[in-house]
């Protein structure tokens, strides 16, 4: 029941700094069980994938610092699966990598990115907006699963969808006018009320040639760099060295701006509507919010291993990798997030924040905790 | 300069259970510095009778289990002037005990019994308070010293004054005409009103004998056995089978039953007005005052060795035992308690239930953190 010719590439990168003391360097966000499910962010990402490109053919990209962690949470990615980067180069490396690599191995292969740290509730209506991008995708189109707003957010960017696509047996897929960046609040919502107007989730199905053959007409040198590497890569005796000369050249730029925007300029992008549940759980509110609902106001979440918390008249989130005694009292609202060397307190009101919080803990020497 | 004849007696019991997870079983709340003074409410207290009585006139009265953390607090305390409870018998066997082995080494010493953990800012004000109640012992009466309210508090007691008592160089010294339980909240106002109510603050001072005399009208029993333990005390021969025998008969009942309340009906208590600062840093909204002050309502009162406290918007109080990074965000009169094996979050308002906390502890089988 997997799609013919289809591959999938997670790259899991990024910190999730908004999510720390949680989420840190040798700890991100994707490696953490945040939905209380018994799954990892990654390992519900990789599962949601399965049915739709098999267990071998999905393709994970992340940081050498992670490969041990990633393999244990993945026992059944294979080394040929696993991209190592030995530095952090932004989403256009990740992403085009793992696609010229896959495509030397199986030309034409067509391969959707999804991030490996995102929640998705309904995974019907995820498989049924992939299979629509696929089929987009054989068309040539680069193809982009577009989530329909369930308020005019201020923290993500927006697609503008426009005619539809024409592409065959799949009648919902249109054209993409522009890629918007994140939007003042009337613009979200204007955004919001016309009904044209789709969240930027950074998955993107395509040929990898035709994400390939964008690349080499914005970003040559990158797309050229990139080559040489996937040529050495399947041979051991040249991908070390391919690596040591090549990966500290590599530019360092979002895929958005290497390749969606451009393309979408050329008439070139198309979006599916995806009206599943997500969420990139960009803060400790959202991971409340996951828990208690939107509506649970009132409730405390709880995301504790070995850690008993007693709670009286508190609501928010508690998240605990300690095995403490934690008394939470009248407290509303609240986040506590306790890990064996930090302690972050804070309101779901202010869990934005923590990034700030992170900076100042880096300016203030105790760069450690991060 | 010191008070002839007169001997200060520091009952050190209680573990403050308001103030959990820093005070508990094994490290009470007057072991702790809670003022930032750098010296702990047990330390600060003998410091206070230090000039009245002399370092070598002031006996400790104490669990066994904090034997080694008071002379390791209190240097110039000897072995003759600790007072070893083998369990807690409440107020009137520790001070009555410490009394009647006093009267026995030194007949008609004037003893003054002052709790271990509470706070006083004016010590010149506690002196002159000391010393017009020394006074008034001598008359033969028991003297205790009334706070003059801040507040229509109802955590307290009060002690209701009369006439003035007639002792000589002391007029402020007047009558206790009642001692009043914590009232209600429309009683404490009109005390305060009425202007004639002070705090009870448990200070009581007494020619040893006349202490022992009332209590034996009250509790003949008890007095027996207090007077058994006495003789026993001074040879350690005798002192251990004594403390085997008796102990365990020994009846638990606060001296304000025993003694104070008996001794008014009777006309026997005078009261000296204390018009300084006294706190007797009930729970952690006491703590944070006293740090920052009764307008300090949008600062974070820090208490901690070695964690680093990066505070961001946030008032109240964070007070922490380990060496962790602690960060507060946008958190409003907030209470933090971070230690070991246990963390306690809430606010100034709440911070009286920390008490029923406690118990929810001790019910959930996690005793060993309190």
């Amino acid at each position: 029941m997997t799609i013919d010719g289809f591959y999938g590439i997670i790259p899991a990168g990024g910190v999730g700094s908004r999510l720390w003391p949680l989420s840190r360097a040798d700890a991100p966000k994707f490696l953490h069980d945040l939905t209380g499910s018994g799954r990892t962010l990654l390992q519900s990402t990789f599962q949601r994938l399965a049915p739709l490109a098999g267990e071998q053919r999905i393709m994970v990209v992340t940081g050498r610092a992670h490969r041990s962690a990633v393999e244990a949470q993945l026992p059944a990615l294979t080394d040929a699966n696993i991209v190592l980067e030995a530095e952090p180069r932004e989403s256009t490396v990740a992403v085009l990598l793992a696609a010229a690599i896959l495509e030397r191995r199986e030309p034409g292969v067509i391969v959707g990115s999804f991030a490996a740290d995102h929640v998705i509730g309904d995974e019907r209506g995820f498989r049924r907006a992939v299979t629509d991008a696929v089929a987009a995708a054989r068309t040539g189109k680069i193809a982009t699963i577009g989530i329909t707003p369930t308020e005019p957010a201020i923290g993500f960017g927006y697609i503008q969808a426009g005619e539809p696509a024409g592409v065959p047996d799949a009648p919902r897929v249109t054209e993409v006018v522009r890629f918007v960046e994140k939007p003042s609040a009337a613009d979200a919502r204007t955004y919001v009320e016309s009904g044209d107007f789709l969240w930027n989730a950074g998955m993107f199905i395509a040929r990898a040639d035709v994400l390939l053959a964008e690349l080499a007409r914005t970003e040559p040198e990158l797309r050229a760099h990139i080559d040489d590497l996937a040529a050495a890569w399947d041979d051991q005796a040249t991908r070390g060295p391919a690596v040591d000369r090549l990966w500290p050249q590599l530019k360092k730029i979002a895929i958005d701006y290497a390749v969606a925007e451009p393309a979408a300029e050329r008439g070139g992008m198309v979006v599916v509507p995806g009206d599943f549940d997500w969420d990139d759980v960009g803060d400790f509110s959202a991971v409340a919010k996951l828990h208690n609902g939107a509506l649970g106001a009132d409730r405390l979440a709880i995301l504790s291993g070995n850690a008993t918390v007693l709670a009286d008249g508190a609501s928010g989130i508690v998240v605990s990798t300690t095995d403490r005694v934690i008394s939470m009292v009248g407290v509303r609202d609240i986040v506590v997030v306790d890990t064996g060397d930090a302690l972050l307190v804070t309101t779901t009101e202010h869990a934005q924040r923590v990034k700030q919080v992170v900076d100042a803990i880096r300016r203030s020497g105790n760069a450690t905790v991060l």
